[in-house]
């Protein structure tokens, strides 16, 4: 039996993806089984984290599992994830060593670790995550790298699906938000993967310099299409929330300025009216808000829509523990 | 059905308290119940904490639930409690969206957060814990504030009432001791509330300028003379441990001094003898020694106190896992 | 019946340990029982670790007990080892409060302190572990000392049992080897105290200066003669590896040079030869290859031998596991 790993909302395929979000809904409700019984998830955090991490955590008692979290800058030793260097640097271990050993441990390691070198091109290789992945022998979940998010992911379209019933074709606009911080883009990127997986007609809508990774588009596009959908691409809020039927708000810090926030901070002044109020809902055919936490109230969108009668913010983080479940299920039932 | 929240022990009535002492009382030697089974309690620390982290994790593995706990400055997003603000300052998130979350994980909050901005109208007004209560659709309960500990009081009393049998009418004097630092008052605030409620015979005894917050005080004097008790306040070490039953010590910095930490320092030099010794229990009634920990030995009370065979300050600790057990039971049961 | 600490190899006699590694070897391969049900292990970690805080974590959970780990820096307030002192200082609390609550709320304590004051004199007390076990009413484990980590011991016998099947007299050498930092003794030291007992002949192996404490050989080769073994001292690499049934490498700092971290440092610039490597395991016969873990690759063994067919190392890692059920039963059962 060959392990599986879960990195990637790309590591699903469509069929994969289906089965898993119809595992996540029978799972609601159910609060407790044993399908993780004497199994134990080794979590662990190089990042802040409050849903992913109490989620998991709910998730794995759920199903009768144990789950050890693991705060690395202050607990674990500084990891080598370089092949056949002398370590006579600051690392006192190598990524080999402790992910064989944390195998013998865990039935599963998840890795949350968002990389900002200020290297693109370096945090795009999710050098520790796929260095974990290549020597543990258990499976090993991305809790959220620089590049992809997929729990969120699943989480989202579990909660599109509970509302919307059927998503082919479904008009979902994922829009960029203001924010005075360079965020993660690691959701946006997942979300369009498996919103392409599941052939909606997606609007991608950011101003100008704030596009996400090429390669990512370019699969989410080509996924949309073979799977009945669309994916284009917007620079204006207005055009881009134009009878959505879900709008799916976040900020993200675009690989174009990876290597100079600065320069992405002054952009950003100008880009003040980049927030999802209830003048941009109105546009909407009476769309479902959802974000994936944390927000900024008043920047990224405004109170009267995050608490307003179409947001399923909650829910979307509610969904997590159902969505990893699945996932766990999945991967280790 | 509405939540219970348990923000201050005035929150609960004479009847309640005096259940619940039942309850923990016949909740000792009861190692393990399912009371909790298939519940997740979420507990947030924003400071230090040995006894509360550990007895209330303890209580909740007995009654079969399982605990989550958060240390939120390292683990966390900075948090903003204020309403319907722009958050374009540090804050990530906002408390109404963690609570709400955490609502969907956990099935009852806890919130450790001893603020000490340097203005007690601020502090007194426990923000943070207010706004968790306000948005927590799950119950909340406070492992102490700026002005109170009001799990620790339950656990006073019923090391009392395990004492003394009944305990209306008894001397209770709760003295004041030096400490280099200045020390949280919540303690000493519960403590009045749940001794007042109790109808004991308190006797507050501090140096001038120690003064509890005068609405606790007034608070505690009418509950206790409604309870057939009384309160008195005395300024002098001899004279408030004097024929007393029960001393407990401790230090508190003053709301008094508040504002000026440095002058507080400075008056306490002059305050050393404000221990509690061999000498000063000689003038009580034969009186049990308590004290809620961490004690500073030599300062705050005498080896010989501490350790002596009327002192029950290991009892008074082991019965936070007893009184939390019941009010667990209470909350959520 | 009185409490057992579980502080120095030394604790165990012969026939205990034996009967240990016979309980240990059995544990292996079953996943659950009961023996811990209801119980909780409070671990109390001053410094890093990552396999003895997991492994102990899992080896918990398998027995059916809870575990809530500590990290007492950030989390517990300073304490104060020292008897009768006035405690007008930073420790807020005295060793004898922390160790008696945490008695009435947990069924064994772990430790973790190296501490690294300067003083071998000082540091060799282990002060503040010794403090735990003196006023602790359950049982303390050394979960790494600056003296001791002799948890890591009973895996390493049950390693080399499970492959030499008998210990005595089989030839194992205990290898120094390089390292940029100074590196803790503990490992070595409990391994000479482990083999000796199980009546090893051992080659201890390193540079001049690099000495283990004296006290240690000394008892090491008193057990390992009344148990017909031997303890020589080398100090070439070749020397210490020839013939050798058994490799063990591992970097520490020697008491002789505790007091002078700069010139250690010096020192070692020449010691680079002192790694294993495959020419170093040439010289063996066929030796398994052990080390605790972390090791710096290409530093203290290189790939080949770490990564070869007759190293052992994640076993070992494996082991603690079970060898720590054995002790958990055994302390506890």
């Amino acid at each position: 039996m060959t392990k599986r790993d879960f990195l990637s909302a790309g590591d699903l395929g469509r069929d994969e993806l289906e089965n898993l979000l119809e595992l996540a809904q029978r799972s609601r409700g159910k609060r407790t089984s044993q399908v993780l019984a004497g199994k134990t998830l080794g979590l662990i955090f190089f990042d802040r984290s409050l849903r992913t991490r109490v989620s998991f955590e709910v998730a794995a008692v759920q199903l009768g599992g144990h789950v050890i979290n693991i705060f690395a800058d202050r607990e674990m030793y500084d990891l080598e994830p370089e092949e056949q260097t002398v370590m006579d640097g600051r690392a006192e271990e190598h990524v080999k060593d402790a992910a064989r050993t944390l195998s013998r441990y865990c039935d599963a390691l998840g890795i949350r670790q968002l990389s900002r070198t200020g290297s693109w091109e370096k945090d795009r290789q999710e050098l520790l995550l796929r260095s974990y992945a290549r020597y543990a022998t258990v499976p090993v979940v991305n809790l959220e790298s620089s590049v992809e998010h997929p729990c969120q992911a699943i989480a989202d379209a579990m909660t599109m699906q509970a509302h919307l019933t059927r998503l082919p074709g479904r008009r979902l606009s994922v829009v960029w938000t203001n924010n005075p911080e360079p965020k993660n883009i690691g959701p946006c990127h997942s979300l369009l993967r498996v919103a392409g997986m599941l052939g909606m007609s997606i609007t991608l809508c950011h101003p100008l310099g704030f596009e996400p990774a090429q390669d990512v588009v370019t699969a989410a596009t080509r996924d949309a299409q073979a799977n009945g959908g669309s994916l284009r691409i917007v620079n204006s809020l207005d055009d881009g929330v134009r009878d959505a039927e879900v709008v799916y708000a976040r900020s993200w810090g675009s690989p174009k300025y990876w290597e100079d926030a600065e320069r992405e901070s002054i952009v950003k002044r100008s880009l003040q009216s980049w927030i999802v109020d209830e003048s941009a809902m109105a546009k909407t055919r009476n769309a479902l808000f959802m974000h994936p936490l944390p927000v900024r109230r008043g920047v990224g969108a405004s109170d009267g829509v995050l608490d307003g009668p179409r947001s399923v913010i909650y829910d979307q983080a509610e969904n997590r523990i159902h969505a990893q479940k699945a996932l766990l299920t999945h991967l280790l039932g």
